[in-house]
C-alpha cells in the first residue's frame, strides 16, 4: 500500500465548496488504495488578513507573537479539512506542528525544520486514519510556535514525505498546470516538462519561475523526495514530477536544456578604477551583506595598470540603497564613481546535459548577437549559463533561444 | 511584590481600542508595583463565527476538530494583547494551553482541567516578563487540543491563580458591575455586594445569576483563591469580591440573607398516585437522566394508603420530552396519570448565614402568603431555601423578599 502526501494552497481551501473538492481529492486517493496524508495553507486571504491586524498593533510586528496568531490560519484549515472528510464518513484527524511535533530552530517566521517526531502520525496511518497536517507551522524546541515563510507549507508537506518514506508528494497548483521549459505567457511554444531534477527546479525556482518554495526543492533533493506538481484544475492529468537526476535523464535522453528562464527585477551598479588588490571585494559586499541587500552576480574585470571595475547586479528593490553604499565605497577606494542600469534582465539556461555536452555557452551567445542583442554580463554554474541583456529585448532573447535549443512544441 | 491574575472577556479584546484599553489595564497593575498574569478569550463573536463554519462542514460538529477550530479565536486574541503590551514598551510573552501546559481530561467541547505545569510561567514571571494565557483551552496527556465549554476562561484564570497561588483573581465583566443581592432590572433597591462566599456565589450563579461560570467558583472555593469580580467600564471602582466563608462573615457581620434569585426557566411536573414502594424513584429519574435531562427539585407527597404523588422539575426546554416520559413511567407503575405547568418560577434566598440563624424560613412563607402568593413547591439546603410559585408573581415575591429581608440600599 503506498503513502501518498498531498499538498493543497490557500486558494484551493478559499470556501467550503472548495474544501469539499480537496476532501473529495484525498478521499479518492485513499479509494485507489493508498494511505493518505494532507497538507494544508491558510483559508486564502487569511495569513495576510492576519498579518495586517499584527501590524495594526504594532509595525514591525513582534515576531513570536506574529507566528502564534498567523499559525492559526493553518489550524482553522486543517481543522476544517479533517471535519470535511469525517462528514464525508472517512475517519480523518488533524495535527497540528506542535502535535506532530515538528520541531524547528527558533528563527520566528522563517524557521528551518530540525526534525520531525513521526511516532504519532505513523500510529494514525497504521490506525488507517486519513492524515490532515497544518502546513507552514512548527515549535522550536521550547515549544514556541515557529512558521516556515511564504510557502512553508510546501516545506512541510516535503519534510512529512521524507520522513515517512512517502512514495510522492503532491503538490496542488492552482495557477499553474506543471513546471514548463519557459514562461507561456511570452513564447506560446512553451512546453510542459514530464520530468525535471532537483537542481535543475532550484535554477528555474530561483530564477524566477516561482512554482515551488526552493527550500522544499531542496529538501526534497536531499531525501530523494518524488514531487508531483499538479494542476487543481485537471486534477487528474500529469502534471510534472521532480526527481532525481538520474531518473529525469532517463527520460529526456539527449536533452541537454530543460529550460530557460528570466528575471527583469534586477539592476546594475559598477564601480569603476578601484585597485586592484586583495580585500577589495569584502570591502565593497561587506557592506551590503550587512544591509541585508543579497547580490546576485558578480564580474570583475581584467585589470589594467593595478586597477579594475567591479560590476554586480542587485534586486531593484535595493537598487538605490545599494548606489548609495557603492558611492560611498569607491570614494574611500579611490575610485573614479559609479555606473548603473535598472534597465536590465538576466536570460538563464537551465539543464544538468550541460555537465556533459559543450557548445551550450557559444551557442547562447552566438543565437543573442544574431538578433543584436548585446551580452552585458555572464555568469555560469554547473549546470546553468546565464546572460545580463537589456531589459526591451528580454521576449525577443526568450523566445529566440527557446527555439534555438528545440525546447518547444511542434509549430 | 503581588501576583495578580486578570481575566478579560470577548468583549474587552473586540476591536484594538478595545484590546488597547486592556493593555494599558494590565501595565496599570504591572506599574502598580504587581507582577501580572492576564488570561484572555476569543475577539467578540469570533468563537460564535467559527462555530458557524464547523456546522456548515458538519452538524453536529466532530468534537476533536471543533476544538482545534474554536482555540484559534483565543490563539489570536491572547497574542495580539502580547503584541499591544510589547508595542507599550513592556516585556510580555504569549502562552497557549499545549505551552503552559494545561492538561485536561478528553472530554472534548467540556473537558476539565486535571493539572497545570507552572514551570514556564514561573520562570517567565521570574524574568519580570507580563503573562498573557489564551483562556479556554488546554490539551489531554496525548497533547490533543480541547475545550473547557463557555466560560472556560474563568476557569482558566482561576485554576492559574489557584497553582501560581495569586493573591487575587481579577475576573473583568462587561455587562455587571458585581454581584447584586438581587436583580436590579427588576427590583430597583437592589444593593452591590462587598463580599460574596463561594459557596453563596455556587448557588447565586447555578440559580440564575450567570456572572460566573459554576466550576470556575468551585475551582476557587477548593483552593481558597480570592475573586474580585470588576466591571470594565468603571475599571477603579471595587466590584464584588468572592471568598471563603470565614472571610466572607467577617464583613457581613450579621446579614443573615446575601441574595435572593430567581429562575423563569422552570416546569413542572406530577406522576399521580403511583405505589409508595422503594425503587419508584430510580425507574422515574433513570430515564429522565439517561435523556441527558437535569432534574432539579423532587418532592415526594406524604403516602396516602400505600400511595403517593411525584413532583419534579426540568428546564422548560426540556418540557414536552420529559412528560412522554413521565407518561410511560406512570403508566408501567399503574399511576393516575400526569399533571404539568411550565408557568411557573423558582425564587431562592441564599446566605451562609442561615446555618446559625433560624427563622429565614417561616419568615420568607408568610411574606409570600401575605402577598396572596401560593408556593407550589419548597426546597431546602443548608444556605439556601428556594419556593417554586406562579410564574406570574415573580417579580412580586422578589420585591417583597427583598425588602423583608432588608437587603436593599437605603430607600
Amino acid at each position: 500500500m503506498a503513502l501518498i502526501v498531498q499538498k493543497f494552497g490557500g486558494t484551493s481551501l478559499s470556501s467550503l465548496n472548495r474544501i469539499r473538492w480537496v476532501a473529495n481529492q484525498v478521499v479518492k486517493c485513499k479509494e485507489n488504495g493508498n494511505k493518505v496524508l494532507a497538507v494544508v495553507s491558510a483559508m486564502a486571504g487569511e495569513t495576510n488578513r492576519l498579518i495586517e491586524l499584527c501590524k495594526s498593533v504594532m509595525d514591525p510586528p513582534d515576531e513570536r507573537e506574529l507566528d502564534v496568531i498567523t499559525s492559526s490560519g493553518e489550524q482553522v484549515s486543517s481543522g476544517l479539512l479533517a471535519m470535511m472528510i469525517k462528514a464525508m464518513g472517512y475517519d480523518a484527524i488533524s495535527f497540528q506542528g506542535h502535535q506532530v511535533r515538528i520541531i524547528t530552530d527558533n528563527a520566528h517566521s522563517k524557521a528551518r525544520i530540525l526534525r520531525i517526531d513521526d511516532e504519532k502520525i505513523r500510529k494514525a496511518l497504521s490506525d488507517d486514519k486519513i492524515i490532515v497536517v497544518a502546513g507552514f507551522q512548527g515549535v522550536e524546541e521550547e515549544g514556541n510556535v515557529t512558521t516556515l515563510g511564504r510557502g512553508g507549507s510546501d516545506l512541510t508537506a516535503v519534510s512529512l514525505a521524507a520522513v515517512l518514506n512517502a512514495d510522492s508528494c503532491e503538490l496542488y497548483k492552482d495557477d499553474v498546470d506543471g513546471i514548463y521549459t519557459t514562461d507561456p505567457g511570452i513564447c506560446e511554444y512553451a512546453r510542459k516538462l514530464k520530468k525535471i531534477s532537483y537542481d535543475e527546479m532550484l535554477e528555474m525556482s530561483s530564477l524566477g519561475s516561482k512554482v515551488l518554495q526552493a527550500r522544499a526543492v531542496e529538501f526534497a533533493k536531499k531525501f530523494h523526495v518524488p514531487i508531483h506538481v499538479r494542476p487543481t484544475s485537471k486534477p487528474d492529468a500529469e502534471g510534472t514530477w521532480v526527481v532525481d537526476e538520474e531518473e529525469a535523464m532517463v527520460e529526456m535522453e539527449s536533452v541537454v536544456i530543460s529550460g530557460l528562464t528570466y528575471d527583469k527585477d534586477q539592476s546594475k551598479i559598477t564601480i569603476l578604477h578601484v585597485p586592484d588588490q586583495p580585500g577589495i571585494a569584502a570591502k565593497l559586499f561587506t557592506p551590503l551583506g550587512d544591509e541585508g541587500i543579497i547580490v546576485d552576480m558578480i564580474v570583475q574585470n581584467v585589470s589594467t595598470k593595478g586597477h579594475t571595475d567591479m560590476t554586480f547586479t542587485v534586486p531593484e528593490t535595493d537598487f538605490k540603497k545599494s548606489i548609495t553604499i557603492a558611492k560611498q565605497v569607491a570614494k574611500e577606494l579611490g575610485g573614479r564613481g559609479v555606473t548603473s542600469d535598472d534597465k536590465i534582465a538576466k536570460v538563464s539556461l537551465v539543464g544538468v546535459g550541460m555537465k556533459t555536452h559543450s557548445g551550450v555557452a557559444s551557442k547562447m551567445f552566438s543565437q543573442l548577437a544574431r538578433e543584436g542583442i548585446n551580452i552585458l554580463m555572464i555568469s555560469t554554474s554547473e549546470i546553468k549559463i546565464s546572460c545580463v541583456i537589456d531589459e526591451k529585448y528580454t521576449e525577443l532573447a526568450v523566445r529566440t533561444l527557446h527555439e534555438a535549443f528545440n525546447l518547444g512544441v511542434d509549430k
